[in-house]
């Protein structure tokens, strides 16, 4: 197995295709230390499981020494990646921009390795900002009209009919240089760039320097069976969704769709994979357990063990019948560890010391699906625990930050 | 008549139409002074007849009092107005640029009044070279692929399976946005500039401006019956043609163009331009008389009467058959003004003195026409003076700046 091979083998179950393959390998193979491009446009961020395959693959390359160079689209911002839905895109005043880049490195951070080392940030301003208008034309010059026709959105804009403004002609130039000036080896990106990324080899290929392989990544349908998840269908998992909303999202999915997602969205191996593939087409309570996993496995990733099981029990504890979602309460508390007896105070304030105590005695209480029994136990609870006080009492904890 | 009707009264004559003419006839009205955008893009200028139209269109308002802004586009030179001919256009370097914007001013200057008063010379670097990229893409926001699609230059090139490269899309962008920095009231284009003068009142609309009007003239057809003159057609009058060359190249017209010619080129009146169209429907000698009429109205609108004269008597010399235009010999003096007996030693080193002599005493020595008699006669020639000396013996004068 060579170098490259053991980089990407366990890349290629998100990956739809690699352009320039080839020089991929051989630079790898090398052990080149490679300038991965990941470019987005500072409209505010809602990053979303799609979005994280491809940081996926991207923190896979950083934990084998390769940056990411992450470029913020200020002045491209201002264009706007012209799509099939939105003719025109709103002007972003800088504060908003700035604090959308600020939005977009937390979100990013969930995934990325921020170390510097490994991660750069760069904003295109830095070259389009002194960049003379006849340079541009020059870039312009490079390009033709046929060329920016063969892009499917346009084509389609045009059959149907709608206008196409010109900077939005402009924009596949202006993501295609970005590549030059930042000097990408390679970037990873959904199959809805592709024509622009290879703008990007082209520039990079007429200015001299070796052109950036690109790696495009598998599109997962949305929760609803549309094509993707997309922020405006509102059928996604955000990244920064609470473990609950990650949870009980996922289960919400059809069970067709559980394999893609389980493949697409979690690091379940082989074997389970195709366990899950099983169960859901046996359907029932088998099925929905395959979803359990699945929910789990998403939930685990980005929050941890214990988030997935306490996820997991509320879950359960709903689809059981045993709680109805209305039913469980919202409470706040400014300790984080506490006694049960104090906790339960906190949570069950309709209920006086001794019916508390009573129900402890009963084991009728658990947090996050713990059983506690003595009154005096030191607790410990998070943002998001799950406390059962009683048959058909449930309360999720925010826990205010103290003094 | 109003004072738009009497300003406007002798320009109908090579006007096309004319673009928002109401409010060009209110402010003609209103003794504003206009502003008068001329833009030409600095390739190699040869300036002939057909752009002499417009020039003398806007000598008439300059004598009015109106500015003509002569814009040097050396900023719109790096990009070229897409032609049908043409793909690209070689890069001038800055020195070509230079060259070709003096060249220019050479040429217009012939019709043009270069009085400051009425007289500005501006360059689209001015504004063009600081403006950010942004703020073009914003001007770019404002037009949509539809619209450039519409002119029929871009759709013929299309349909002719020919490219256009996307820079060719900006300059209708880029000329439209010259008439609003440069503030124009009005330009004067033949009519394959009107699509790009139409952006320019979109331009200057959107951007709170009064929008210019446009006139548009009537194109002539080249000398061969081709469409229009053309530099690369090579059938043309060109303004820095020799008397000589202008009246040769008019005499060699096609009949049924004389009548057109007459009245785009010269200030023949309209009694005199309806005989032209009689005398040249009559052919042989009366038409040829009518060509003649119009070669020296040209000569004579460029470069004075006694130049018309001379060419109208060479001509006829050709003609006529007494001379051969291989036996008009060139000749180069050093002194424009000598003595008669010393030119014809100048024209004729091939005859001894006496036999010079004896030429003048038969009264067979002409210049110009003009009869030389006295060997004594101080004589003044110019570049092109015509001299016979003898029955077949033709002698065009080149005068060598002297020390």
């Amino acid at each position: 197995m060579s170098r490259a091979d053991e980089i990407l083998e366990p890349m290629w179950r998100t990956i739809d295709s690699i352009v320039d393959e080839e020089a991929l390998r051989r630079r790898l193979d090398a052990g080149e230390r490679l300038r991965i491009k990941y470019g987005v446009d500072l409209t505010a961020p809602d990053l979303h499981l799609g979005h994280a395959v491809n940081l996926w693959l991207m923190r896979h390359l950083q934990d084998q020494g390769h940056t990411v160079v992450f470029l913020l689209g200020d002045l491209t911002t201002q264009v706007g990646d012209p799509t099939g839905k939105n003719e025109t895109r709103p002007v972003l005043s800088p504060d908003a921009i700035e604090a959308n880049a600020q939005a977009f490195l937390d979100q990013v951070s969930i995934v990325l390795d921020t170390d510097p080392a490994v991660f750069e940030v760069r904003r295109n301003s830095e070259w389009f900002g002194r960049m003379p208008i006849s340079e541009l034309l020059g870039l312009f010059s490079m390009t033709t009209h046929a060329q920016l026709m063969a892009r499917d959105m346009f084509r389609e804009r045009i059959a149907a009919g709608r206008e196409i403004a010109l900077h939005e002609l402009a924009y596949p130039v202006l993501q295609g240089y970005d590549s030059f000036a930042m000097r990408s080896d390679v970037t990873i990106v959904g199959s809805d760039q592709l024509f622009n990324e290879m703008m990007g080899r082209q520039y990079q290929q007429r200015l001299g320097m070796r052109p950036q392989s690109i790696i495009t990544t598998v599109i997962t349908p949305g929760l609803d069976g549309g094509p993707k998840q997309s922020m405006s269908l509102g059928n996604y998992v955000a990244l920064t969704d609470t473990p609950a909303d990650k949870f009980g999202k996922i289960m919400s999915l059809s069970d067709d769709l559980a394999g893609v997602w389980a493949s697409a969205y979690t690091s379940l191996d082989d074997r389970e994979l195709a366990r899950i593939r099983e169960d859901v087409k046996a359907g029932g309570e088998v099925a929905r357990d395959a979803k359990l996993t699945i929910a789990g496995a998403v939930v685990e990733r980005y929050h941890g063990t214990a988030a997935a099981a306490r996820e997991r029990e509320a879950f359960l504890n709903v689809f059981s019948g045993r709680a109805d979602p209305k039913d469980i309460r919202d409470v706040t508390i400014s300790d984080r560890a506490l006694t049960a007896l104090d906790l339960l105070e906190a949570v069950r304030p309709d209920l006086s010391r001794s019916a508390r105590r009573r129900l402890l005695a009963q084991n009728a209480v658990r947090v996050d699906g713990r059983l506690l029994g003595d009154p005096n136990e030191q607790v410990t609870v998070t943002d998001g625990s799950i406390i059962r006080s009683g048959r058909r009492a449930w309360a999720r904890v925010t826990v205010r930050a103290g003094r």
